[in-house]
């Protein structure tokens, strides 16, 4: 068993922010991260999938593919977006790292189990160089 | 003559986009850039001041201070923020990398000349890894 | 479960070094990190918490209050000081990076648990951008 | 049981490429990575070993010793030469990462189960920052 | 004056040799550069342009149009490439990083100029994190 | 002209500390850096030299031989030391930042002119990756 990651990268608007909640609740749990009019980060997205090597390619699987699943399943929708308000798989959901991991988890895992010989492994999600989560799906 | 740099960090939403346009010609100017929900990046800051060292304290400024003043002068105004929203001197400005990289000069250059027996000598700001603006002052 | 991780970071002076051996012993042993006016470091510590996202508000737990954990028990204790002389916590041990893992779990683990809703699972020190050590308790 | 890892790296030329396909399969497979004249990368290795605290000495293991192991019986075949035609433990094989780190990996487990008190436990290798390829011996 | 910096990349392959040199003589003058079956480097390229900011955009130039141009001109040529055989610009000549970020400013400055409203600044061109050469055109 | 720059590293202990100050006055001025039992850093020091390339060998000059001069001249003096104890060069002086490049470039530059068809241009040095101090020369 061999483990494979790919890296992307996305650049996106987002705020820390319960609609249920008064703006002064939302301050109070949140800190900054509520600030009303957004901030935003360049998030960086590593996918690490498990498989064994295919002895006619030498590949677990051909990361540019995994490359383009990852940009037409995830990144497009995320970049150079708004992640509360434009995202449809987030929609509903607070804007955390943490949600985020486990939603692209949901939209890659099947996917990647359809397309290639191989299973996804881990979700992995920088929002700064000092803050990140991951996500194995359990 | 001694060159000293501080970095400093801010995550801030802005979106390129001229109030005086149609959204199909910001569109075509900014491209993705423009979505009006706006997006964000995590900022890197560096400030590097000239100066000749103190034979006392073997520092040409006390980099503590000089962070001090970025932070109270420029930073808090940014992080977390929405540039083209929150920021007071950024207001009536295109929101690119180019138009901060001057206006935290013209706020840094005169405090710094006044603070510290330093001047100003060049603010560049990484947008994202792969892109970043530099100002000399002139 | 999710984890999280937040990254901080010290700058300490150490040895390698046995107070019960000669100096030509520590010197075989240890080699250049044996020097007996010390050395030191830019070390990069990652804390790693696992728990299940709390509903309410999207965190597994709010990384600026483990942060502050963080810093008040370890980071004080360690940034800017000797780690053979000046740390409590590292009082008769040998100023190894995996002593140091084993001692920051060790403050660490009781006290998250009793304050977050999640539990420590790994502690991982940088001593060099070529040498780290992990420990995850057991 | 501590978890320490050494980094090393390696300059090296190669191509993704199968004798026994034609130049149009190679390149239909492996895209790019086909270039009948080669390509190359600054390759990262990552060398985690587990074991536990050896209470003379703080380590699990001295790093120096592990570097000086990697070194002779890794590095000085990859570095600066080219894997699909000097490399000896690479021949035969296609050059994938994939098959690197399964390559390395059979090379160190013995002998560092042999030389030190700790096993292997992964050998990661980066092919480029957005790339790489991990193995746990099973 | 500002200055607006493109980071890109490529992966490629080279060998430090003087044909008109025997083996002996290349590997005295290169060391393990001169292996003669090729080694390879992960290129990181920065571009640097000056000129004032278009009141109009706020923008020195559109850094997309600029990374299009280094792709079509400078990349592509270079990525998945053997620099001393398959490089148009580079026949004839020593694949050095010095000899390659003067290649690079003579096609690059031209077609600048006559595109934007800026001139070309600066070409820095790392072959490894240790290792880099900047042209600024004379 | 080209510029050519080889990065090294150094790992050592200082204080920031004046002896002829009372302990109060010198955490006055230098707070955490005056910790009497010192701390330290992992210093990056990037030495860049200007020159022609030589058209023989496509060089500049030989990066390796500049890293062995940087190594004999300035980094066994520094690695694993303590820079105010350790240090020849330093006796005397401030171990600040400002100081060790001013004092490395006395060393540097008239070597490296007797050495190489080339002359230091700059000294740059990372006490940590928020603080760094260059200097020309003059």
């Amino acid at each position: 068993m061999i483990y494979v990651t790919r890296k992307e990268r996305f650049n996106a608007a987002h705020k820390l922010w319960r609609p249920d909640w008064t703006k002064a609740m939302n301050e109070e749990v949140y800190g900054k991260c509520a600030n009303e009019n957004w901030h935003g980060h360049n998030y960086d997205l590593f996918v690490t999938v498990k498989g064994e090597i295919d002895q006619e390619t030498g590949y677990v699987l051909d990361l540019k593919l995994l490359s383009r699943l990852i940009n037409s399943e995830v990144i497009t929708h995320l970049d150079h977006k708004n992640i509360n308000l434009d995202v449809p798989f987030m929609k509903g959901m607070i804007a955390s790292t943490e949600n985020l991991v486990v939603a692209i988890w949901k939209i890659l895992s099947p996917t990647i189990s359809a397309t290639f010989e191989c299973e996804l492994h881990c979700v992995k999600l920088y929002e700064t160089e000092n803050n990140f989560a991951e996500y194995y799906g359990e």
